[in-house]
Formats: C-alpha cells, sequence, structure tokens
C-alpha cells in the first residue's frame, strides 16, 4: 500500500456559544454542508467534496473551543497497532476507547491527550455518505453550491506548551513527516511544527504557547486564489470578523484568508501549496523571518493572529 | 508511516527524433531545468519544484516513443521486497537490476515489462539538488521561471493490450488505488484505468489498445487555470502544435491542455482534480459518456487524442 | 463631455423558436435577469451591472436570428442631429422612427438598415432599473447571482455582404472607430471590421459575407478567465450546445467561450481584452493568419464557426 | 465621435530621491519600459500596452511628490478651445503653454493649477511607439515581460483643499463624469470624488485634505487577481515596502495592493472595476461606511493609507 497508517484530519469537535448563529455560520458563509444532528444536540457539517458522514461536529457550550480533532486511519488492524504504540510510546495519556456510535456513523475512536493537552482520536470507520454526485458518470461538482464551499476539512493550528513532546509522538508513533517548522533564539528552539500525513504541506500544525490546548484554526481548503476573492466578498457581504487576508503564507505558499465564527473560533480558507514527499527536505524558518514565513506578503505579525486563540 | 512503498513518478525516459529541438522544447516552452548530460548523449530535466535530480529523459533516437517509466520508492527495504513480490506475481516479465549510475545520480534500479508492454521501474535513491531555492526562509518561488514552469512532473498515460494485467499488477503488488475507470459494452469490459498510489487523483494511467507498449503522454501539474491559459498562450507564441485545449476533463476534474514535443511526443500540462484517499470510492464512466469523460466541455471525442500515440 | 454621442450596444431583438426554452436557457444558464413580458409577449432581460431596463429581447418566430441591435445615444439632440446625418449620408436605408413605449420603457427609436441589410436602431432614453444594489453604500455583487452571470451585452457579430458601406456608416457617420481588421487575397479585401465606440476594443463586428442580415453572435461579458470556466462547466452541467471554447481571440485578445440558445442563435460569453482609444492603431490581420486572428491557440477555423449563421 | 474631448491620463511626472533606486523600481520590479532620458537628466517609462512614447516621467529631486499629471485630448482644437474654456472659467491659475518638446516627442502642453493645487495638463500630440508589437498579425502580449507587466497607466489620486473646486473644474468644463463620491457628516461634505472621461470607473481621483497639492498614489492597471497574487509575490521578493493588499475596494470594485518606491511615492496595482457610462448613477458612500468603501475586506481604514501622502 502507497498510502498507509493515519490517513488524514477526519473531525474536529468545536464549542460554540450559540448554536443557531454557528448553524448559519458554518453553513450559510463557510457552505458546509449540515447532515446530522444527535441526541446531545450536537450538529454535524461535511464540506462537499468528502465522501465521510462528516467532519466537522459543532456542541454548544460556554466556552469556545476545540474539544477534539480526529484522524481517519487505513484499517481497524492500524488501530489497534497504533493503540498499543501509543501507550507503549509514553507520549500521550488519558488513553480511552470512545465506542462507536458515540459519534454519528462512526466506528471505535482511540481518544489520547497529547503533550500540548490536546484531545486527538483516531479511527477506521465512518460511513461514506457521498459528495453529492453518483459514482458513475458524475459532474464535476453538484449543484447549488452555497458559500465559499470548500472541498475539505483539511488541518488544524494548535497551540500548546510540549511542542517537543507532540512533534515526538506525531512523527515517531504516528508515521507524520515535518515539512516545515520555525526555529528561534540562539538554541534554535523550535517554535512552530508543521506535520503531514500525506502529499498535503500540513494536516496538523502546532505552534509553542505557555498554556495547554489551545486552538487556534480550523482550516478548509478552496480551489484556487479566485475562491478565495469570493470568499473575503463574503466575509464582507455577511458581516464576518475577518482576521486577516487574502494573502499567502511564506510557510506552505498557501493563499489564505482568516476570519471569526459567531463565538470566536478562528477559521481558514485557503487553496495552494506544493506537493509533498516524505523525502522532501523540511523547510526552516528563524524567527527574524518569521513575520514573512506566517503572512509572506506583510512580512509582520499581527498581535491578533499570533494572540488571539479559543 | 503514512506514505510508504512506491512514492511517486520520479522519471520518464522519451526518445526524440532531433535532440536540439527537443532541448529547446523541454527547457523554453516546457519550461523545465535542464540537469544534465550523460556520456550516452541523454539529457536530463527537472520541473523547478521537484528536489530530485531529474524526472524526464531525453534519448535521440529514430522513433519517438516513451523508453520507461520509473517511480520511486521509500527505501532500498521496500524496493528489495517490490522486486521478490513482483516475480512472485507472474504479472511482469524481463526482470532485470539496472545498476546504480547508468542513470546518472540514480541508485540501482529494478525494471519489468508490464502485461501492457512498457517498461516500468522503481528505484529508491537519486540525488537531491533542491528547487533552486534554500531550504531556510526560502520565496515562494525561485527568480527566472521560464515557460509554462510546471512544478512538477506529474503521471503518463500509457496505451497497451493486456490491461488487466497491469492494473492488477498496480493495484495487488504495487499498492496503487483504482481512482477511476472507463468500462465499454454490454460486458462493462474496463477500458481505461487511473492509478493512484497518493493523494493526487492519478500517478499513471493505462488504456486498453491493440498494440503492445504505446504511449499516449507524459503531464506536468501547474498551479491554476490561469497557468492553463499562459500554456496555450506559450503554445502558440512558439507555435507548438496543440492538441486540444484549454479544456477540462470530466474524469479527475483536472484543467488541462495537450500538445506535442518536436518529435510527435504529446505533452499535457494541467492543474486541478480532488485529493484522493485510499477509502474514495472509485469512479465509473461508461463508454456512452465517454466524451464527456474526457473533454467535459465538449463532450466528445477528437480522433486524434484517441488514436495518436508514439 | 469625454464620452459622447453613441454610447453603447444597448439592446439586441433576437427571434428564439420556443419561448419556455429560450426563457430557460437566457435566464437559468447564462443568467440574466428576466425584467418584462409586454403585450405582444416579448421577453425582456437585463445582464445584473446593466442599470438600464433591459438589454435582450427576445421574440418567439419561426426562424431564429436577429430582429434589430439597437445602441444608446447620449441625449435626444444627439438622437435627432444622427437622424439627419444618416439620411444625409445616403448609407442607411428604411429609416423609421419607432414611437416611445413600443418597446417597454424605452424612448423613441430610430430604426435603419445598414448596407449589410442589419437593422439597426438609436435611442437615448430607456428607463433606470438599477443593477439590484443600492446607490450609497452598495455591496460589490448582488446576491443569489446564477449561471454564468456576466456583467453587461458587450457586442453583436453580424454577416452581411456590402461590408464597405456598414464600415463607412459606422465610421462616418456614427463615430466608431475600426479597432481591428482582417484583409483577404491579393487585393487586401476587408473581410472583417470590428468597430468601437468606447473603450472597449469592440462594440459590434461584421464579416463580408454572400448573404445580407445574418446574426452569427451576441456577446456578454464576464469578470475573467476563471468566470470562462465556470462558464464551460455550466453548457456542459445543462447540457447546452457548446460550439467552441474555452479559448483566447488573437483578436481583441479576448478569453472566450461560445455556445448556442436552444433555437441555434449564438452565444458567447467572454472575458478581457485591452483599453481602446481613438488614436490607438488599427490592427490588420491577414487572410493567411485568419485561424490565429480568431482562435489564438488552435491557431485554424472551425467549419461551424465561419458558417453557421441564423 | 463616441470618445471625444479629454481621452486619458497621458502622464504623470514625479519627483524621486535617487535615480538610480527609482529606475531598479519602475523598471524591474513595476515592469515599466524605460523609453527615454532627456537632457535634464529625466527618466521615461511606458506601460507595455502603451501606445504613446511615455506615461511615467521621473525627476531627482529633494522631495517626493508629483510635479504634474497630463491628460491627452483628442486633438490641436480641443486643447485650444479647452484652453479658452478653462481660462473663462476662473477655475484654474497658472495657465502656461509648455512648448512642444519640453517633454521629449511630445507636443505643446497647457498646463494650469486646479483649486486643490495641482498642476494637470492637457496635451494632443505624443509620439506613438507602439506596444513592442507589430501592427499586423501580432501576438496577444510581447515576449520578455518582466515584473508586475501592469497594461497601462491609469489614474492618479490626489489631495487637496478645495475639492469643490477642482471638481467643478473637471466635471463642468473638462467634461469628466462623477463616477462615485464621499459625503461625511451632517452636512454630507463631499470629502472624495471619484471622477472619469472613459468606460474606467476613474481616470483621476480627488481627496479634501487640509494642504494643497499633495500626491496620494499613482495607479498602474493589471489584467486580473492573479496578477495582482503575482505582484503582491515580487513586492516581497524584491523588498518593496508594502502599504496594504492584495485586496478589494468598495468603490470601483478593483482588486489592489499598494506599495512605495523607495523615494515613498505610493504606487498601486489593480484589476477589474465595473464598465462605466456617463448615464451610470453616481455611487455615494457616507463616512459611517468609509471603511468598507475604500477596504471591501477589511472595513476599517488603515492610518499610514489616509494620512502618508507625497
Amino acid at each position: 500500500m502507497a498510502m498507509t497508517g493515519v490517513l488524514r484530519p477526519g473531525h474536529v469537535q468545536l464549542r460554540v456559544l450559540d448554536m443557531a448563529a454557528a448553524i448559519k455560520h458554518y453553513s450559510t458563509v463557510l457552505g458546509l454542508w449540515q447532515t446530522a444532528t444527535d441526541a446531545e444536540g450536537r450538529v454535524y457539517f461535511k464540506a462537499w467534496d468528502e465522501h465521510d458522514h462528516h467532519s466537522v461536529v459543532l456542541r454548544e457550550a460556554d466556552e469556545a473551543g476545540m474539544d477534539f480533532m480526529g484522524f481517519r486511519v487505513d484499517g481497524v488492524a492500524t488501530l489497534k497497532r497504533l493503540a498499543v504504540e501509543i501507550e507503549a510510546s509514553g507520549l500521550a495519556g488519558a488513553l480511552q476507547w470512545i465506542p462507536a456510535g458515540e459519534m454519528l456513523r462512526t466506528g471505535e475512536r482511540l481518544r489520547f491527550t497529547v503533550p500540548t493537552g490536546h484531545a486527538i482520536e483516531l479511527y477506521a470507520e465512518k460511513d461514506k455518505v457521498g459528495n453529492g454526485m453518483p459514482l458513475e458518470n458524475p459532474e464535476v461538482y453538484p449543484d447549488n453550491l452555497k458559500g465559499m464551499s470548500p472541498t475539505r476539512f483539511d488541518h488544524c493550528l494548535l497551540y500548546g506548551d510540549d511542542l517537543d513532546g507532540t512533534v515526538k509522538l506525531f512523527t515517531e508513533v504516528l508515521g507524520f513527516k515535518l515539512a516545515e517548522q520555525v526555529v528561534a533564539g540562539p538554541d534554535q528552539l523550535q517554535i512552530a511544527a508543521f506535520l503531514t500525513c500525506s502529499n498535503k504541506p500540513h494536516d496538523v500544525a502546532f505552534i509553542r504557547h505557555p498554556e495547554k490546548n489551545k486552538f487556534h484554526h480550523a482550516s478548509f481548503i478552496l480551489d484556487n486564489w479566485g475562491e478565495v476573492l469570493k470568499a473575503a466578498d463574503l466575509i464582507t457581504r455577511h458581516r464576518v470578523s475577518l482576521d486577516i487576508g487574502p494573502t499567502r503564507h511564506g510557510i506552505t505558499r498557501g493563499e489564505t484568508i482568516y476570519f471569526f465564527d459567531p463565538s470566536g473560533n478562528r477559521n481558514e480558507v485557503f487553496s495552494g501549496g506544493y506537493i509533498h514527499y516524505p523525502d522532501r527536505p523540511t523547510l526552516t524558518w528563524t524567527d527574524n523571518e518569521l513575520g514573512r514565513a506566517i503572512f509572506y506578503h506583510d512580512r509582520k505579525l499581527n498581535e491578533n493572529f499570533l494572540n488571539v486563540v479559543t
């Protein structure tokens, strides 16, 4: 098999303060498809070109942020093997099995806490519901796409303290590669790590930060820079709170725009970026070039972008 | 490891009738970077964002066409293991080891003939020469890009007789997935197979055809539809022979243009296409929709495209 | 005044064989806004960013084609002056005044037949109905745009016999400039003329053709090449008959796609082209380069495009 | 004639502090073509698709800013007529005739000072030098374009005190139309005016400001939003000082990026915007929506953009 083990970011569960406002944002502005509501009141969404039942789950709560992020693995055997290896690594805590069905249409999930404090899940099974087109003689996209209409949930950026431990777990146990990193100071301390398990330049990224378990953004992929402009126009049309963009990242080369959901959780939509392979050399950015690394055009950081997390 | 086994199409060796004309085409029009010439007179090229030493090798000969296509695997152990498995499968003939260095800057290669008659290679080692930018604090692309400037060699489309055997070899032995297929007639005979070992919708494709070992095209990837227009403009500016495009494929959704090198070998440059995962359902096209499958806008085939091969 | 006299193509009246099918095409596929139906059963449409009440009028008839094309002039005084000058020129026949209101929301129109046999109109008054957004603090486009959504009706291409006479009328009486022309044969006979009264590279164009009063296409302008791709996708999605494209013209440089309405009238949507000024030199194409002039990428003509007119 | 009187912004003369640095910026980064140097040491540039000899003239001086902006009129008779009408209007001061040849390859110019303090010129003659392609059977763009490669100089934005007087002069004497305006306060005082003599949404714009004769930016037009991204990438590649962008204006809808030449003169490159006609209603923005008017995505102003002028 050429793609094995951990396949992709499969879901993220976010806490929102007002479910009605959140549904409007994620369905009308972002343009995700609402696929279900469960008995707990959680609302499920998918991006249109995902075949799996959902990739975003919203839970109403008193505080915004991320409950957990889940990765799909290539089968039950891999899931069982990784459970053993994660435990053996000593790098994760609070391992638990969440029974199949606790999340709708989803098999058993292995949940654990990584050294930066985030709850991460692995799972092998989630129902396929298709992308709105037949598997025989389809069109190139379905009718009636609305809003930004990203094709897929792409990655999350997470902030936490023990970056070294989390990177070690993702690279040595889960099979991720370090596509790019930022290092700072005379000791070249790693302060950011962009990790991939695929041809994408990142599937998850972490920033060193004093607090554990903080959420910076969930990101969704668009087809091209013209779609980034359309997203920017929609942000204004719907008076969504803009963080920054349209612009480009030096890291990953992606063309991007950031904004906030009504609860203050940051979203990104982006396009572009190179094709990654496991033998591609890791790119390193130094802190004196951090502005250009993050925002290639502005070449300076924005305090909000650095410090506002949920 | 999340990406394992066969990683990517790593090189294609093409026969050209006039090397000087071919060099001009591949460097000035296509915009590849010439990296070396070997003792046999073969000329080596890479697309700019490939880190490996080369991906296209041209050999002067009396007849155009493809000598072989090579895939990079994730290491020597995989290469040795696949050699055993290929031999055991009985699906490939003429297995031979080409010594390291026979192709410049490249390790030992395992060459074999697949049931459609094509010479396919696997190799684990090729020198990294970079993409023209430093690994620390790079820009987003190098200066002085010329011509179409695709970022990478992407795939080949090959024609041959025993499609079933070749698909079996690629899927059951080499770990590829069938992303899309075309079936024809009352028996739903598979006449085309689009195979991937990555997140790309195809890394190699085969069409059922009476003759063995024919070459349809070598394809290179561009960033976006605007680059496809620029490629089309360059085709005319340099009076290159156009096959068809700009247009879109139904299969893979890619935005594309086809043209011929001075020897009559077909090239494609394209952008777009979905993100593939091994659990994505295979898409099937039936022969009554073949026009739309191949050229989504025209919805009819062009005799040249179907029948001109080298 | 810096823009005076004849301002723009203001409307075209087309004959369609089946009004219901035509309405579906012009509103759903092309994405024009239906603004009215008159007592005769004619149906009126506007492109979204036109402020005037309509630019396309459909009339059900037994034969497809164009009834007339109308140009808006800058005021009633100009209309009266041009009526005198047209009559004095001896270049137009069948001059008549159509009373205000015969076409809904439109003032008195001067209709005349030009030497190529086409009915052309001038008028000074048509009601403003806006572009779906307020004149104070608007957005950049209205919500709920559908289909191709061109911003404006742009021009027509017409075929007829006495090209010289028509060009003389448009340039010497109506104040148009010859932006580009095609000449053929040893005598450099003018066979095509692209005429502009604005900064656009053409507001109307004529091709020399044995028959009088033939209609080649009505054209609508899109924002960019990405919109041309979207138009191409919609053509297939709605199984509209495609003529040719996406491609680029050598003449005007425009990025374009051609297709047919259900009655066989050709439509174009396009983007791009240079900014014209009256002192810009006329560009001339010779018949040996006609393929590249018309279809810059294919560099050859398509029999349909040349000969299918209504 | 359909386009008459004042045709277009034809040139701007800017003061730069270091000519060598300025030449590098305007030729390598912006990608203008250097066409001449005169006896005074002024350096002349044109954008590639302008046929006239130059549109930007740089003069080395101790202080940055604009010396004057010139508009081409449709002939000598118009120039003479407008000279009389400008003088008669009492709206302009310091009228003088600059002899032909004082500016290379340029006829006699009428210079005058408008109420906001800016030196404005009219002229009827400047030599045509072409756009690098033949007038017979051209390509769609010349080879070897470099840098941002705008097709034309488009407009200037100027700051000054007596906005009412300048607007009156441009609209009542020079034939411009008010495409858009910004009004402020309880009395709806006009604080910005976007003026056009063409189909473009602006050919010159003025902002009310306490000081006379200040220069905000000179703007150049690109083909599309993809070119705006390329411009942004070049700004970073050459470490040019960025002001703001890529973004979109609410006013004119243009897609834009702003940056500074080495002397601190602001440049803009942009694409898009609607097609203006003299009967298009004026759009009005109120000061409470000024942020969205200027930067449609950010919806807030940037102090630099408002207050840094030369």
